[in-house]
């Protein structure tokens, strides 16, 4: 089995600015794993709030050696060869796993959500995220997500409320907000959350920064939304470690390692009986129509990675009407459309 | 203030069968009242198993006189005296009604849910309804509603399990089933509930002859899903009659008399914390827009009925991914598209 990887740079349709940084690319590395005539495909995402780049992904790729593996039905065992060569790199090991689950599918010829044991369904919908921006600029991505259910907004900004207000004399649509750890003080994010609780919004993303434990469990006892943990909880250890404090999780492959790690943790975060939203950063349809597979386990969806760059290399993973059209294809079921 | 008339046949697109028939023609009457240049539209719309038909629509239309009224705004008392001509012929009246109602909105310039003191909303979905058909037809219909969030299916066939196997192995998403009282025996009614329960079901409506009270009665203490009155609930009278039989009722200009008495059973309907669903016949987009401005106070919205003709006089109120886009003009905010 042969291993083969190149850097990408993802284009941002707009630049995003969230609470804490401001940018127009993503750096990203593609993977190809090929065996007998079939290619498997992979990707890492790296925002530059995540401790990897592309020079580390690079970095421990280049310690794998897949030679002697010839079967990719023993998809665990290789798993558990690259989990051991190093700690972390979890967005690198992201990128190996996806390439390992389609191989795998397109070798027994089944979609990934069936070798997963996963219902495909056609009633689950994506948010479309509202980045922080200037107001004109909110209201022509509130028209530009007119097809989709519901919408995610990045707060944390100075002008929180005003941006709520504009988009709410656009849209009555369910909302969920992001704060992404930018609020300082737990006393203004209650005050903040009874505000929005009136205003169809659905839940609160990491409203705290993720160090300020004993605040978040102050503020999940008494807001009336869920409190979810992103930045807070990156792998399975960080669930068992957060599970008294929030409401729920939000699990991206490129934090929990792949897919096999995010199916455990859905279901061990299904057994602590946490609420579970299904995100991913920008990334290319690859790594998007990976995640789609597990959707189905998810209370909420946040899937629309791809839908923010202007250079995708893949087809994969479609919305309709924010519906995900999950492939039935083997594996991914995803094509590389720019070779 | 001056009132013309006219019969139109709407042609559906589909041959539509439900428990009870099956039809591929509507008939209405479609009427204007003038005033100062302005002009108020609408619609009778006259299935076969009401009783009124163009006949006696247009028969009831010439008994009024609207001579002697000159202010649209004094809307209420030009009701009140159309309902003391006669009783019953609610269909008739509900076209003068619409006509009122969208002849004060362009005298007041303002949109009728405004006037109704209804906040217009971007996130309120309507069903789309899947009429008693052979299994080929079934597919291709859901197909079609692929940008629907609801699906209507039309039950009280021989083969109800099999529609509705067929249909879940095409999508998941939730149903509204229509039986049409076409379930005769209230055991077999419960048993089917119980069935359909499991299969992300949301509601049930007429599921036994409006004259089986008891049965019903009996079947809703025991049925897990609401069980909603159509047939058996014409308009404000019988809301009262059967408040403590049905979870709900479903609400249609046709049967209520128009857009005032629909607004009163909605509020009463409130009160006596029964669901409501907005329905509607097979009518142009007059009377369709019409129910949409009150769409926002129901629980369940079947607004479906301007997709099923081909033959539509109007534009007005539009769907997008299955959402109402309720028009913002005064009045109804309707255009006649065919002179």
């Amino acid at each position: 089995m042969k291993l083969k990887y190149y850097p990408y740079i993802l284009k941002l349709k707009d630049q995003f600015t969230i609470s804490v940084s401001s940018r127009t690319t993503t750096h990203a590395v593609m993977i190809e794993v090929q065996h007998n005539g079939l290619t498997g495909y992979g990707e890492a995402s790296l925002p530059p709030y995540l401790s990897e780049d592309q020079s580390s992904v690079i970095g421990f790729l280049n310690k794998i050696n897949l030679d002697s593996f010839n079967d990719p039905a023993n998809i665990n065992s290789m798993l558990d060869y690259v989990d051991s060569i190093a700690e972390g790199n979890n967005a690198a090991k992201a990128a190996v796993d996806i390439a390992l689950h389609d191989l795998l599918g397109k070798f027994l010829d089944i979609p990934l959500h069936k070798y997963l044991g996963i219902h495909r369904r056609d009633d689950i919908y994506s948010s479309f995220t509202i980045g922080i921006s200037d107001l004109k600029k909110i209201k022509q991505k509130v028209d530009a997500a007119s097809g989709f259910k519901f919408l995610k907004v990045k707060l944390g900004a100075e002008n929180d409320r005003e941006i709520i207000t504009t988009i709410r004399e656009l849209t009555g649509k369910p909302l969920f907000i992001d704060v992404n750890q930018g609020w300082v003080d737990r006393y203004f994010a209650l005050d903040t959350i009874s505000w929005l609780a009136e205003k169809n919004v659905i839940l609160i993303e990491q409203p705290l920064a993720k160090e300020k434990i004993e605040d978040t469990r102050w503020l999940v006892e008494r807001s009336s939304l869920p409190i979810i943990a992103d930045e807070a909880v990156q792998e399975l250890s960080d669930l068992e470690k957060f599970k008294d404090v929030y409401s729920g999780v939000n699990i991206k492959l490129m934090k929990t390692g792949g897919i096999r790690q995010a199916y455990k943790m859905m279901i061990r975060a299904k057994e602590l009986n946490l609420k579970i939203m299904l995100g991913c950063m920008a990334e290319t349809s690859c790594a998007i129509t990976a995640a789609s597979h597990l959707a189905a386990l998810a209370d909420w969806v946040d899937l629309d990675g791809a839908e923010l760059i202007s250079n995708d290399l893949f087809k994969g993973m479609e919305m309709k009407c924010g519906a995900l059209i999950i492939p039935n294809l083997p594996g991914l079921g995803v094509e590389k459309i720019i070779k």
